[in-house]
């Protein structure tokens, strides 16, 4: 693990699971700070401010630098700035979309957006579905956070992002543009931010399908971690491999 | 048109063009009343209340039986009865729902339904979505009044009941029944209701996918009407097609 410079560790599943750290995880985490290599942390979660998931990790023991954190809704604003500067935005989403919005100083608007971007929004309202679906159909552009089906809450599996954005699609024919893993929009904003090489860069996660690919994607070395999502068996039937496999953070070396 | 004694005619696109009434289908309608033919009303509308549709006609000038209107609220309260006596429902939906429910004397539930029952619903919540995701996922039945993508409204097309059944089956990863057209319940009910015969009922409508599709599952003769959602081009490429097919209501023998 020496070669990197940008550990890019998946949050639920990789590093905790719902309200559980994972041990071995927030070891690897202290041990990599004292070798003086600081991981970046990147979720697709996109409802909560960065210092929000601080907070909830400093709760696990783990000291992280808001800096280092990642969101899907961080890098919809950036890629919403990028992709047309000055453009309005009609945002449906919670605290962690408005904060990061805002931090890009993007211009949001309840009318005539030139985009849609979609994030979960516990405080979903039909009005605000329909006036998305108005706006996309009339042209605006149509950006989802991440496409995640179902999240694990206490009581279950809820409706995620991409669930609604399936919504979305049906209503207006449309399909969005994801921002979230798998597709590589975070690991190409830490790349911009750290100004790393990609030889420099790991992403690590539990998830085949959203961690694995996102770094396959963006073409740089990837670990997958057992005892979350993708099982040992599912992972070797995958096409491309990892470039790692560990049973735990603490068996990597 | 004098062999048949159930004529089922669809509303929207049909009857009337949202705020507007067809005034072909105006004339045709007390035409046939006035030959002691009282047509029956078959919408996929669950919002609506039996009354309401019926004074939403009479503002066209069309004098509506409440006995005559068949919504697919009244169908699926109707097929929850008729599935599973005494199961206890869950539902999302408008007034038009809740009182075919209760006029079938079903009972409503918020925890551990036995069916979840889906029509739109333009006061709906995230909580509403979570309870019936969570529910779905534990075992109950999931079924749905109708799947309409987007209905029109003076500002456009907006997310129908199609759109948040969508969400429900990514989320859950489980299909619904649907209830109403293109399935053939409500013309089932209304058999049932007349005591008639297959060859003394007809299916009238201007959608092929969901109108005259209903009647041809049903196995009933079937009447396409021009000037709606299914243009003349578009229906002769069909496979099966309708015993019959005229540009307007008065041009039906």
């Amino acid at each position: 693990m020496n070669r990197y410079k940008a550990i890019c560790l998946d949050l639920d599943g990789t590093v905790y699971r719902g309200t559980e750290p994972i041990a071995e995880a927030v070891e690897f985490i202290a041990a990599a700070q004292k070798l003086g290599v600081d991981p970046y942390f990147i979720t697709n979660n996109a409802s909560m401010t960065r210092v929000q998931i601080q907070e909830k990790l400093k709760g696990f023991g783990i000291q992280a630098n808001v800096e280092r954190i990642m969101t899907s809704a961080i890098a919809a604003a950036k890629y919403c700035k990028k992709m047309a500067e000055g453009a309005s935005v009609m945002m449906i989403g919670e605290t962690g979309l408005e904060e990061a919005l805002e931090a890009e100083g993007i211009r949001l608007t309840k009318q005539n957006p030139d985009v849609v971007l979609m994030g979960i929004d516990r405080g979903i309202t039909y009005a605000k579905l329909a006036d998305a679906c108005l706006a996309i159909r009339a042209g605006a552009h149509f950006i989802a956070t991440n496409g995640d089906k179902a999240f694990p809450t206490e009581r279950g599996f809820v409706p995620g992002n991409g669930s609604f954005v399936a919504l979305m699609e049906m209503a207006t024919g449309k399909k969005p543009v994801f921002v979230g893993k798998p597709e590589p929009y975070m690991l190409e904003f830490i790349q911009q931010m750290g100004d790393y090489r990609k030889e420099e860069m790991i992403m690590v996660g539990d998830n085949y399908d959203t961690d694995i690919q996102a770094g396959i994607r963006f073409g740089i070395d990837t670990l997958h971690v057992a005892g979350g999502v993708t099982s040992k068996e599912d992972l070797l039937a995958k096409t491309e491999q990892p470039t790692y496999h560990v049973p735990t953070l603490l068996d990597w070396k």
